[in-house]
Protein backbone atom coordinates (compact mmCIF):
# COMPACT_ATOMS: atom_id res chain seq x y z
CA UNK A 1 0.00 0.00 0.00
CA UNK A 2 1.52 3.55 -1.16
CA UNK A 3 -0.85 6.43 0.41
CA UNK A 4 -0.09 9.79 -0.88
CA UNK A 5 -1.86 12.85 0.52
CA UNK A 6 -2.51 15.96 -1.94
CA UNK A 7 -4.93 18.87 -2.87
CA UNK A 8 -7.54 17.81 -4.64
CA UNK A 9 -8.33 19.18 -7.99
CA UNK A 10 -11.92 19.63 -9.65
CA UNK A 11 -11.18 16.33 -11.81
CA UNK A 12 -11.67 14.77 -8.42
CA UNK A 13 -14.80 15.41 -7.18
CA UNK A 14 -16.66 12.55 -8.95
CA UNK A 15 -14.83 10.90 -6.29
CA UNK A 16 -15.12 13.12 -3.59
CA UNK A 17 -19.11 13.27 -3.73
CA UNK A 18 -19.35 9.25 -3.78
CA UNK A 19 -17.45 9.49 -0.45
CA UNK A 20 -19.03 12.23 0.84
CA UNK A 21 -22.31 9.98 0.30
CA UNK A 22 -20.60 6.70 1.52
CA UNK A 23 -20.49 8.76 4.59
CA UNK A 24 -23.93 9.89 4.67
CA UNK A 25 -25.03 6.18 4.42
CA UNK A 26 -22.46 4.99 7.26
CA UNK A 27 -24.09 8.25 9.21
CA UNK A 28 -28.02 6.96 8.30
CA UNK A 29 -28.77 10.09 6.57
CA UNK A 30 -28.24 8.64 3.06
CA UNK A 31 -31.07 11.19 1.64
CA UNK A 32 -29.79 13.95 2.82
CA UNK A 33 -26.81 14.70 0.64
CA UNK A 34 -28.41 17.49 -1.73
CA UNK A 35 -25.19 18.35 -3.45
CA UNK A 36 -23.20 16.87 -6.67
CA UNK A 37 -20.30 16.87 -8.06
CA UNK A 38 -20.90 19.70 -10.27
CA UNK A 39 -21.38 21.87 -6.99
CA UNK A 40 -18.72 20.80 -5.65
CA UNK A 41 -16.63 22.04 -8.44
CA UNK A 42 -18.20 25.36 -8.87
CA UNK A 43 -18.12 26.14 -5.25
CA UNK A 44 -14.53 25.07 -4.31
CA UNK A 45 -13.21 25.77 -7.90
CA UNK A 46 -14.90 28.52 -9.61
CA UNK A 47 -15.06 32.25 -8.41
CA UNK A 48 -15.57 30.97 -5.09
CA UNK A 49 -13.53 28.90 -2.96
CA UNK A 50 -15.87 27.81 -0.38
CA UNK A 51 -13.93 24.93 1.22
CA UNK A 52 -9.89 23.23 0.15
CA UNK A 53 -9.94 19.38 -0.05
CA UNK A 54 -7.29 16.71 0.89
CA UNK A 55 -7.55 13.95 -0.76
CA UNK A 56 -5.98 10.23 0.53
CA UNK A 57 -5.02 8.22 -3.12
CA UNK A 58 -3.95 4.43 -2.74
CA UNK A 59 -1.73 3.57 -6.13
CA UNK A 60 -4.16 7.03 -8.26
CA UNK A 61 -7.31 5.36 -6.61
CA UNK A 62 -9.40 7.97 -4.16
CA UNK A 63 -9.86 6.43 -0.64
CA UNK A 64 -9.86 8.96 0.97
CA UNK A 65 -10.91 12.75 1.55
CA UNK A 66 -10.81 16.20 4.31
CA UNK A 67 -12.56 19.05 3.43
CA UNK A 68 -12.10 22.12 5.12
CA UNK A 69 -13.00 25.84 5.42
CA UNK A 70 -11.99 28.77 7.23
CA UNK A 71 -14.28 29.74 10.42
CA UNK A 72 -14.12 32.85 12.89
CA UNK A 73 -13.69 32.31 16.72
CA UNK A 74 -14.64 35.74 18.41
CA UNK A 75 -12.84 34.33 21.49
CA UNK A 76 -9.56 33.19 19.46
CA UNK A 77 -9.72 34.10 16.09
CA UNK A 78 -8.81 32.57 13.06
CA UNK A 79 -10.06 28.38 12.92
CA UNK A 80 -10.47 25.97 10.70
CA UNK A 81 -13.21 23.66 10.12
CA UNK A 82 -12.64 19.94 9.03
CA UNK A 83 -16.48 19.67 7.52
CA UNK A 84 -15.84 16.16 6.86
CA UNK A 85 -12.83 13.48 7.31
CA UNK A 86 -13.43 10.07 5.25
CA UNK A 87 -11.68 6.95 4.15
CA UNK A 88 -13.66 4.31 2.12
CA UNK A 89 -14.64 1.74 4.52
CA UNK A 90 -12.56 -0.70 2.84
CA UNK A 91 -9.70 1.10 3.41
CA UNK A 92 -10.04 1.80 7.10
CA UNK A 93 -7.40 1.11 10.18
CA UNK A 94 -4.84 1.45 7.47
CA UNK A 95 -3.79 4.71 8.94
CA UNK A 96 -5.34 6.99 6.34
CA UNK A 97 -7.43 9.00 8.82
CA UNK A 98 -4.62 9.78 10.46
CA UNK A 99 -2.33 11.38 7.23
CA UNK A 100 -5.81 13.46 6.27
CA UNK A 101 -5.77 14.49 9.86
CA UNK A 102 -2.17 15.71 9.93
CA UNK A 103 -2.20 17.31 6.87
CA UNK A 104 -5.20 19.25 8.15
CA UNK A 105 -3.25 19.65 11.28
CA UNK A 106 -0.14 20.94 9.06
CA UNK A 107 -2.23 23.34 6.77
CA UNK A 108 -3.75 24.98 10.63
CA UNK A 109 -0.48 24.87 11.92
CA UNK A 110 1.04 26.47 8.70
CA UNK A 111 -1.84 29.46 8.73
CA UNK A 112 -1.39 29.88 12.62
CA UNK A 113 -5.47 29.48 13.48
CA UNK A 114 -5.95 28.97 17.24
CA UNK A 115 -8.09 25.55 16.55
CA UNK A 116 -9.52 23.09 14.39
CA UNK A 117 -13.00 22.02 14.69
CA UNK A 118 -15.47 19.17 13.92
CA UNK A 119 -18.53 17.43 14.53
CA UNK A 120 -18.85 13.94 15.15
CA UNK A 121 -22.12 11.44 15.53
CA UNK A 122 -22.78 10.62 18.68
CA UNK A 123 -22.93 6.99 18.57
CA UNK A 124 -20.16 6.27 15.99
CA UNK A 125 -17.48 5.67 19.28
CA UNK A 126 -14.83 4.68 16.92
CA UNK A 127 -13.98 8.21 15.91
CA UNK A 128 -14.76 9.61 19.30
CA UNK A 129 -12.08 7.70 20.38
CA UNK A 130 -9.51 8.50 17.37
CA UNK A 131 -10.24 12.00 17.74
CA UNK A 132 -9.49 12.07 21.32
CA UNK A 133 -6.43 10.11 21.01
CA UNK A 134 -5.18 12.80 18.79
CA UNK A 135 -5.65 15.23 21.53
CA UNK A 136 -9.38 16.76 20.55
CA UNK A 137 -11.94 17.23 23.22
CA UNK A 138 -15.76 16.88 22.75
CA UNK A 139 -17.59 19.79 23.81
CA UNK A 140 -20.09 18.67 26.03
CA UNK A 141 -22.03 21.81 26.96
CA UNK A 142 -22.79 22.86 23.79
CA UNK A 143 -25.26 21.81 21.21
CA UNK A 144 -25.21 22.78 17.20
CA UNK A 145 -28.25 24.51 15.91
CA UNK A 146 -29.76 24.49 12.58
CA UNK A 147 -31.97 26.56 11.10
CA UNK A 148 -32.54 24.33 7.84
CA UNK A 149 -34.09 25.13 4.71
CA UNK A 150 -37.63 24.72 5.08
CA UNK A 151 -37.09 26.48 8.03
CA UNK A 152 -35.69 29.55 6.16
CA UNK A 153 -38.54 29.47 4.00
CA UNK A 154 -41.12 29.49 6.55
CA UNK A 155 -39.24 32.24 8.76
CA UNK A 156 -41.43 35.68 9.63
CA UNK B 1 -36.46 53.31 22.02
CA UNK B 2 -35.57 53.65 18.27
CA UNK B 3 -33.72 50.31 17.14
CA UNK B 4 -31.86 50.77 14.07
CA UNK B 5 -29.79 47.56 12.47
CA UNK B 6 -27.08 48.01 10.15
CA UNK B 7 -23.74 46.47 8.66
CA UNK B 8 -20.91 47.33 11.31
CA UNK B 9 -17.97 49.46 10.57
CA UNK B 10 -14.10 49.07 11.47
CA UNK B 11 -15.07 52.16 14.05
CA UNK B 12 -17.39 49.82 15.86
CA UNK B 13 -15.23 47.11 16.80
CA UNK B 14 -14.08 48.52 20.37
CA UNK B 15 -17.82 48.38 21.39
CA UNK B 16 -18.10 44.85 19.12
CA UNK B 17 -15.42 43.38 21.90
CA UNK B 18 -16.98 44.77 24.30
CA UNK B 19 -19.90 43.22 23.64
CA UNK B 20 -18.36 39.80 22.77
CA UNK B 21 -16.45 39.79 26.21
CA UNK B 22 -19.78 40.47 28.23
CA UNK B 23 -21.25 37.47 26.38
CA UNK B 24 -18.31 35.54 27.89
CA UNK B 25 -18.65 36.54 31.18
CA UNK B 26 -22.54 35.62 31.12
CA UNK B 27 -21.25 32.18 29.75
CA UNK B 28 -19.04 32.05 32.65
CA UNK B 29 -16.14 31.89 30.11
CA UNK B 30 -14.16 36.12 30.60
CA UNK B 31 -11.14 34.49 30.23
CA UNK B 32 -11.60 32.97 26.61
CA UNK B 33 -11.29 35.87 24.60
CA UNK B 34 -8.21 36.16 23.70
CA UNK B 35 -8.44 38.94 20.55
CA UNK B 36 -9.07 42.44 20.74
CA UNK B 37 -10.62 45.32 18.59
CA UNK B 38 -7.36 45.50 16.77
CA UNK B 39 -7.57 41.85 15.37
CA UNK B 40 -11.38 42.23 14.90
CA UNK B 41 -10.38 45.07 12.25
CA UNK B 42 -7.80 43.38 10.52
CA UNK B 43 -9.68 39.62 10.07
CA UNK B 44 -13.09 41.47 9.41
CA UNK B 45 -12.01 44.20 7.24
CA UNK B 46 -8.68 44.61 6.03
CA UNK B 47 -7.36 42.09 3.32
CA UNK B 48 -9.18 39.40 4.15
CA UNK B 49 -12.67 39.47 5.41
CA UNK B 50 -13.08 36.72 7.48
CA UNK B 51 -16.65 37.54 9.10
CA UNK B 52 -19.43 39.67 8.50
CA UNK B 53 -20.67 42.05 11.34
CA UNK B 54 -24.38 43.35 12.07
CA UNK B 55 -24.99 45.77 14.55
CA UNK B 56 -28.16 46.68 16.87
CA UNK B 57 -28.19 50.76 17.38
CA UNK B 58 -30.40 52.76 20.23
CA UNK B 59 -30.33 56.40 19.19
CA UNK B 60 -26.94 56.26 17.88
CA UNK B 61 -25.47 53.60 21.15
CA UNK B 62 -24.10 49.91 19.88
CA UNK B 63 -26.10 47.16 22.24
CA UNK B 64 -26.19 44.27 20.41
CA UNK B 65 -24.46 42.19 17.55
CA UNK B 66 -24.64 39.54 15.19
CA UNK B 67 -21.59 37.82 13.75
CA UNK B 68 -21.52 35.97 10.44
CA UNK B 69 -19.71 34.18 8.35
CA UNK B 70 -19.82 31.13 5.25
CA UNK B 71 -19.87 27.58 5.54
CA UNK B 72 -20.04 24.74 3.71
CA UNK B 73 -21.57 21.69 4.07
CA UNK B 74 -21.07 18.43 1.99
CA UNK B 75 -24.72 17.29 2.16
CA UNK B 76 -26.27 20.97 1.10
CA UNK B 77 -23.57 23.34 0.15
CA UNK B 78 -22.89 26.89 1.15
CA UNK B 79 -24.37 27.76 4.55
CA UNK B 80 -23.69 30.51 6.75
CA UNK B 81 -22.57 30.25 10.49
CA UNK B 82 -24.09 32.65 13.14
CA UNK B 83 -20.75 32.75 15.22
CA UNK B 84 -22.42 35.27 18.13
CA UNK B 85 -25.81 36.77 18.63
CA UNK B 86 -25.88 39.51 21.46
CA UNK B 87 -27.98 41.93 22.75
CA UNK B 88 -26.51 43.93 25.98
CA UNK B 89 -27.75 42.31 29.15
CA UNK B 90 -30.02 45.56 30.31
CA UNK B 91 -31.53 45.90 26.72
CA UNK B 92 -32.63 42.03 26.59
CA UNK B 93 -36.02 41.12 26.33
CA UNK B 94 -36.91 44.26 23.73
CA UNK B 95 -36.72 42.38 20.66
CA UNK B 96 -33.67 43.48 19.30
CA UNK B 97 -32.60 39.36 19.44
CA UNK B 98 -35.37 39.19 16.75
CA UNK B 99 -34.28 41.93 14.54
CA UNK B 100 -30.95 40.75 14.05
CA UNK B 101 -31.47 36.95 13.32
CA UNK B 102 -34.11 38.73 10.83
CA UNK B 103 -31.03 40.69 9.46
CA UNK B 104 -29.25 37.59 9.46
CA UNK B 105 -32.02 35.37 8.24
CA UNK B 106 -32.73 37.98 5.21
CA UNK B 107 -29.22 38.02 4.44
CA UNK B 108 -28.97 34.15 4.35
CA UNK B 109 -32.26 34.29 2.05
CA UNK B 110 -30.52 36.74 0.05
CA UNK B 111 -27.39 34.67 -0.77
CA UNK B 112 -29.78 31.51 -1.19
CA UNK B 113 -28.04 29.16 1.46
CA UNK B 114 -29.67 26.21 2.67
CA UNK B 115 -29.06 26.66 6.36
CA UNK B 116 -28.06 29.14 9.00
CA UNK B 117 -26.12 27.03 12.05
CA UNK B 118 -24.71 28.28 15.19
CA UNK B 119 -24.02 26.54 18.68
CA UNK B 120 -26.09 26.92 21.91
CA UNK B 121 -24.56 26.38 25.66
CA UNK B 122 -26.80 23.67 27.00
CA UNK B 123 -27.88 25.96 30.57
CA UNK B 124 -28.87 28.31 28.40
CA UNK B 125 -32.42 27.60 28.21
CA UNK B 126 -33.78 31.09 27.48
CA UNK B 127 -32.20 31.12 24.48
CA UNK B 128 -32.54 27.35 23.33
CA UNK B 129 -36.39 28.62 23.51
CA UNK B 130 -35.69 31.80 21.77
CA UNK B 131 -34.27 29.57 19.08
CA UNK B 132 -36.94 26.82 18.78
CA UNK B 133 -39.70 29.68 18.46
CA UNK B 134 -37.82 30.61 15.50
CA UNK B 135 -37.69 27.15 13.94
CA UNK B 136 -34.59 26.45 14.75
CA UNK B 137 -33.41 22.70 15.40
CA UNK B 138 -31.05 21.38 18.33
CA UNK B 139 -28.66 18.58 16.76
CA UNK B 140 -28.51 16.21 20.01
CA UNK B 141 -27.21 13.33 17.84
CA UNK B 142 -23.98 15.73 17.41
CA UNK B 143 -21.33 16.93 19.38
CA UNK B 144 -18.76 19.75 18.49
CA UNK B 145 -14.95 18.43 18.61
CA UNK B 146 -12.34 21.03 19.14
CA UNK B 147 -8.55 20.65 18.61
CA UNK B 148 -7.59 23.59 20.64
CA UNK B 149 -4.32 25.62 20.63
CA UNK B 150 -2.44 23.29 23.04
CA UNK B 151 -3.31 20.42 21.50
CA UNK B 152 -2.51 21.88 18.20
CA UNK B 153 1.24 22.71 19.67
CA UNK B 154 1.52 19.18 20.72
CA UNK B 155 0.00 17.42 17.97
CA UNK B 156 2.36 14.62 16.63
Amino acid sequence: MKIRIREAQKSDMPDVISLIKELAEFEKEPDQVEIDSTILINDGFEENSYFKCFIAENNDCIIGAAIIYNRYSTWKGRTIHLEDLIVTEKMRANGVGTLLLDKVVNYAKKLNVKRVSWEVINWNKKAIKFYLNKGALIKQDWSIVHLDNNALKNYI
